[in-house]
């Protein structure tokens, strides 16, 4: 490689690892060439808003060519990868088939359900944009229903909302539709009262938010409850029907509506990869993110496990698959550059920025290098450092003058129903 | 009727018609039922604005619900209106019945495709959000099919819309293609150029915008080409296939993309009022509004065929059905109240504020009164008009800010795919 001959570098996946990568490496020898099974890079952390009610699809997602339009060195593809031939170093996608000097798996990860993939149809996870606007359609379809109805356990059951999983999803989702009942639906309806909808948040372990200090998590469960969602702790769930929760001490809670916030794995492409895999499907990668057995490729974001510094896998979240993209970007810079390629290549090492979630207006918890806060100022925090990694002008903007109407007005814009995709459940 | 008893006003529709008549009518023995089949008002002038990637869903949708809930007198039903039982004062509805004493019927119009509803399938039209969705996505898809072919004859046909039908949402249809095509994607793709990307507007009569003035026709004209849309009048459709259009004179265009702008005919559910329609299916009323049989029940807006001074039909746009809903609301008013009831009720009489068509950024034509625009006014009176009317202020503001941001950036924001609704073609 080098000299006049074009190094190919395929990018699977044009998520935040993905995208951090291609603004990162830029060579006059290498061209780039994207592959996005969406034709948007999607702002995860924000998904749940979309879900309930506070933001447009468009807010939170920017088209993956604009992002990179001024890039002629870049190919993006809007294709599906099927499958890996890595002994002749090709990408099989839908339809072709790519090669590739280095490869940069960035493909993220798909709800998981523990095993239990029959779960899905009742309990729908959110991880994409058609995850968000199925469940906003789904709940404000509940709401709608229950309206109709005259039976009360009819009303209650169609109003209960049960989400599964404590983690910073779960707890989003609970703040958030806690609000949508109490504050924005409160007065639209006629035969119902939406301030008497159940927001039931089950999380296995003994508290919500496990990840940080026990007095965050206890704060942010009291700011949970304070909105109205019902924290319950310590539960484990056996089975998920049609409406229907089963939890493992024989408690059945019937609900009109059920989200998955519980699991996480990797997408399941990584079983092709040949290398070794966690039991979320994630990929054990060598210290400077590369595949055991292939130099060539790298694993990097949600489905790459790799341990930090304290000796625990470095966690799922933006900054880490940002970081990594970044880490692999030098990697291969130094290694085409002559004269740079240090031996070995340098280690990946996680730089933890601190962690945050937003539980509801002005409620949140955030846990910063020493710094513990919660509250309104952890709430700022949340808002201040989400805009300014919203990718794009208009999306921050007008995510910014949303949350303020919103917030000043104490209504929600998005409150519209619109087709459900095929496979969505109807409330039942 | 009068006195204690309640009175039923149960208004059909919720869109420009039924809600005005909704704010226009309050009376202390009345209650209204308000029903339609989706949860939203729709701002159908901007909708073309959703096809072509300009706004988000939610900046032209407002709940029909937070529109209402100031008005305890009230109710909103999120239904399918089925059928009527004139004779004992019943509106059918897919679940259950209610009795009425007054009935608005304003449940507008859809695409008609003249006796032609197979070559829906082929070339969708533009009514609802779904609708426009649908359309953004399916264009959008139809360049990413384009950016992986090679064979430069599949590129042009991929990269062709033909749109049937030179009125004001064909106009702006083709106008805001023709920009997006060659200002906002121009820099997105490697493979193929955009702005090569054909944009045919077919018109069976001499002019585009037939009802206005010649020389604003002309002028109309004249902007879209200056765009590089392909305008072809005096051209009739023979028939729609899977991805071509054949023409009268037998000529055949191929087109990843055809969309129909060429008829509206009313809801077919007035044939079920058993009055006398015209061919697109309006229902002729009394010169108050009402069906000839039954002064109890009004029909308004796009399904009302009601003649105006100059003794030609009351068009179906916005202004027309706010006024008729607003006439309604006087007569029944005046008719419940004691003391007040004219003999005969008075006549509708429709004022023409004028007319506009926006062709594109800085594109547009208006007729107010003896006054003819054309360019950058015309634009800009029509930008005004439109964000004064748009219900609800978070939907002016983000829509104002959003206009500004394209205007300025040349960039749109709601370039996004997300999933296809059933029934929806993807390109051919």
């Amino acid at each position: 490689m080098g000299g006049n001959q074009q190094i190919q570098v395929v990018v699977l996946g044009a998520g935040f690892g993905g995208l951090t990568f291609c603004q990162s490496f830029r060579h006059p020898n290498a061209r780039i060439t994207v592959v996005d099974r969406t034709n948007h890079h999607l702002f995860q952390p924000l998904l749940y808003q979309v879900a309930a009610c506070g933001l447009a699809a468009p807010d939170i997602a920017q088209p993956i060519r604009a992002i990179l339009s001024h890039r002629p060195d870049i190919t993006v593809l809007f294709h599906q990868v099927m499958d890996f031939d890595l002994a002749r170093k090709r990408v099989i996608l839908e339809k072709g088939a790519m090669d590739y000097d280095y490869l940069v798996v960035a493909l993220g990860g798909q709800t998981g359900y523990f095993g239990h993939p029959e779960w899905e149809q009742f309990a729908p996870g959110l991880k994409t944009l058609d995850d968000a606007l199925r469940i906003r359609s789904q709940i404000l379809l509940a709401f709608e229903r229950a309206e109709n109805e005259t039976d009360p356990a009819e009303h209650a059951r169609l109003m209960t909302i049960v989400i599964v999983g404590g983690g910073p999803t779960g707890v989003e989702l609970a703040g958030s539709f806690a609000e949508l009942t109490r504050t924005v639906l409160n007065h639209d309806f006629r035969h119902i009262d939406p301030t008497q909808a159940r927001i039931i948040l089950i999380e296995g372990s003994p508290t919500v938010l496990s990840h940080l200090p026990p007095d965050l998590s206890a704060s942010a469960q009291r700011q949970l409850e304070a909105l109205g969602v019902q924290v319950r702790n310590n539960l484990h769930v056996k089975t998920i029907r049609d409406g229907e929760v089963e939890l493992a001490n024989g408690e059945v809670i019937r609900a009109g509506n059920i989200l998955w916030a519980a699991g996480v794995s990797a997408t399941p492409l990584t079983k092709k990869l040949g290398a070794e895999l966690d039991k979320a499907g994630r990929v054990k990668v060598n210290p400077d993110l590369s595949l055991p057995a292939h130099p060539e490729v790298f694993a990097i974001g949600d489905l790459a496990l790799v341990l930090g510094e304290n000796g625990k896998p470095v966690p799922g979240v933006s900054p880490a698959a940002m970081q990594m993209g970044k880490h692999v970007a030098k990697v291969i810079l130094d290694e085409i550059n002559p004269g740079t390629k240090p031996t070995p290549r340098p280690a990946f090492k996680y730089w933890d920025k601190g962690t945050m979630a937003t539980i509801g207006r002005s409620a949140a918890v955030a846990w910063v290098g020493r710094f513990k806060f919660s509250g309104l100022l952890a709430w700022l925090a949340w808002l201040f450092i989400h805009l300014i990694f919203l990718v794009g002008f208009r999306n921050r903007t007008s995510v910014l003058f949303q949350w303020m109407y919103s917030y000043f007005s104490y209504k929600r814009s998005a409150r519209i129903i619109t087709y459900l995709p095929p496979g969505a459940k109807k409330p039942s």
